[in-house]
């Protein structure tokens, strides 16, 4: 294969995966192991370096291809350290980008899993060269990115910009980040899930209740319920997209972005959800600044991380003049 | 006078300052006439115009010497365009910087006030070299700007970073941009100023309107009861901080500054009101984002804005090695 592809890396809580990119998007290989994040971080980056080393064997790619890592944060992309990650336990300060560089000989970029989606919607999803794009990750938690004039937003440690602890609600629900108000408090899905659970325990909560039957009362069972019409469960869904709204009317204040893509599991509940939080959104923005500014929902699905560390890799490795990506740098 | 000197122009409500700056800070000139904005844009401009060449004309600048016009917003840097202003009635969509290029036959540079000065700090202020800085301009509104990564964050179409409208508060009091919660609707003059009327009404606020005697109960009168140890005046002040602290913890979040400057008359209620803002900016911010945050008084004072327009005029067209500003790109 050219040296134009990338080798993508999606570590996750649960799974390690990986694949093969080229400049044009297509995942060509894709592999995943077990992260068993348990047995420490010295384990898992060999587990890493051992699948990095199995793609390109399998693949017959020279030392040259260079990897894109996509990790839970916070973590600094610009000395390659993972601070810590609430699902990779014993995480502490992990020099990950050094420690497989040395395991593999090859070029490492590391970014944490939001920065990385926004890079992965700018280079092969729906904001395909957009200079100015927010996306947001409504999953579990809330993780996302910040792509201003064509440069990902990282600060000054490049820790990247974590949209889902924007303070939204000054008297709002407690975080598990320890603040109060923020975003991932009211729109992520544990924060729906605890919504749920509260409600469960009134007779408001009856239809959700028997939706979920033995599983788990989740947001996607909240939003069957809303949609067949239970006010309960609609308000649920209503709190996420008027919080939501509020953030996204404030990313497009502060950065006046073309578009904002909403990836992540909460994100599959679509209109119900999308719809109030555009309206909010208007409500909580300049007319001048959401003139041009279009939402759109995430459409690269459960690969957006091994998209995102692909995009990551080009844009860090690739000549771009190759690699079809030209409107990004991080 | 050397080509590395630049025009800089304040455009304001009530005045239009101009003065001359040099690479080292030196504000050479500085003069002023009233803005009479009742006149309309093609009067205003030509006043521009003349208050430019009259500066020229006394300092024997040669017609390469550029000019930098620091304006109320919203208004787009890159096509030069002044959207509108509500202290300049009848301004819509006015081509200000095409207008004054015409006029002076010098190159004009433009930028929202908020953003001049957020360049004002890097170049002269505060914060001199800093790469990531976030600017907050308390005062009637709140306006501001961000450095991220040596770059002044101007969006899709030059519109510019509004952090007075991030939405802090979902259940949070009306904005006069029409918005609901947002930071300007808390921690602003008008705000203050408008929690001290209403608590003027009642029993609570008689410290106040004694120290107000026959001016306005604005934000200083506040801050000296607050001062006296006034419960209700504290209240007020720390509604503001507390808005004010969770803005800060967001921009920390978002954009990792290495430095939060704060001006504008508002912060001159100083410690009162800042420090209890770093307070709640702590519990609004995640530990490793804001290690090595710190947070300053601007000491640019009054001439905030001709600093800032001179700033933007020299990173736009004076040779940075010359120049000495060398961090930042707009």
């Amino acid at each position: 294969m050219s040296e134009t592809h990338v080798i993508a890396v999606d570590l996750g809580g649960t799974y390690i995966r990986a694949g093969i990119v080229n400049p044009a998007g297509d995942l060509a290989y894709r592999t995943s192991v077990p992260t068993d994040a348990h047995d420490g971080p010295d384990i898992v980056l060999r587990r890493i370096a051992d699948l990095i080393q199995q793609v390109a064997g399998d693949a017959s790619l020279g030392p040259g291809v260079p990897v894109g890592i996509a990790s839970p944060g916070p973590l600094d992309a610009r000395t390659g350290t993972v601070h810590y990650t609430p699902n990779l336990p014993e995480w502490r300060d992990v020099p990950l980008v050094h420690r497989l560089t040395v395991a593999t000989g090859r070029r490492i970029a590391l970014a944490n899993d939001g920065n990385c989606a926004a890079l992965g919607e700018v280079a092969f999803g729906r904001g395909k060269g957009v200079r100015d794009l927010v996306y947001l990750a409504l999953g579990t938690g809330v993780g996302g990115g910040v792509i201003s004039n064509a440069t990902l937003i990282d600060g000054v440690r490049g820790l990247g910009a974590e949209v889902g602890h924007m303070t939204v609600g000054l008297d709002g629900p407690r975080c598990t980040c320890g603040s109060i108000g923020c975003l991932e408090a009211y729109a992520s899905g544990w924060a729906v899930k605890a919504e749920a659970a509260h409600v469960a325990t009134t007779a408001d909560g009856d239809r959700m209740v028997e939706l979920a039957g033995d599983g788990e009362l989740h947001a996607g069972v909240v939003a069957v319920a809303a949609r067949e019409g239970d006010p309960a469960a609609a308000l649920i869904i209503n709190r996420a997209a008027r919080a939501l709204g509020a953030a996204m009317g404030t990313l497009a204040n502060l950065f006046t972005p073309q578009m904002i893509v909403i990836g992540g599991g909460v994100a599959a509940i679509g209109d119900l959800l999308i719809e109030p939080a555009k309206t909010a959104m208007v409500a909580h923005s300049f007319i001048d600044i959401r003139r041009d500014l279009t939402v759109e929902l995430s459409a690269l699905g459960s690969d957006t991380g091994l998209y995102g560390a692909a995009a990551l890799a080009m844009t860090k490795f690739v000549d771009r003049s190759d690699s079809g990506i030209d409107a990004v740098t991080a």
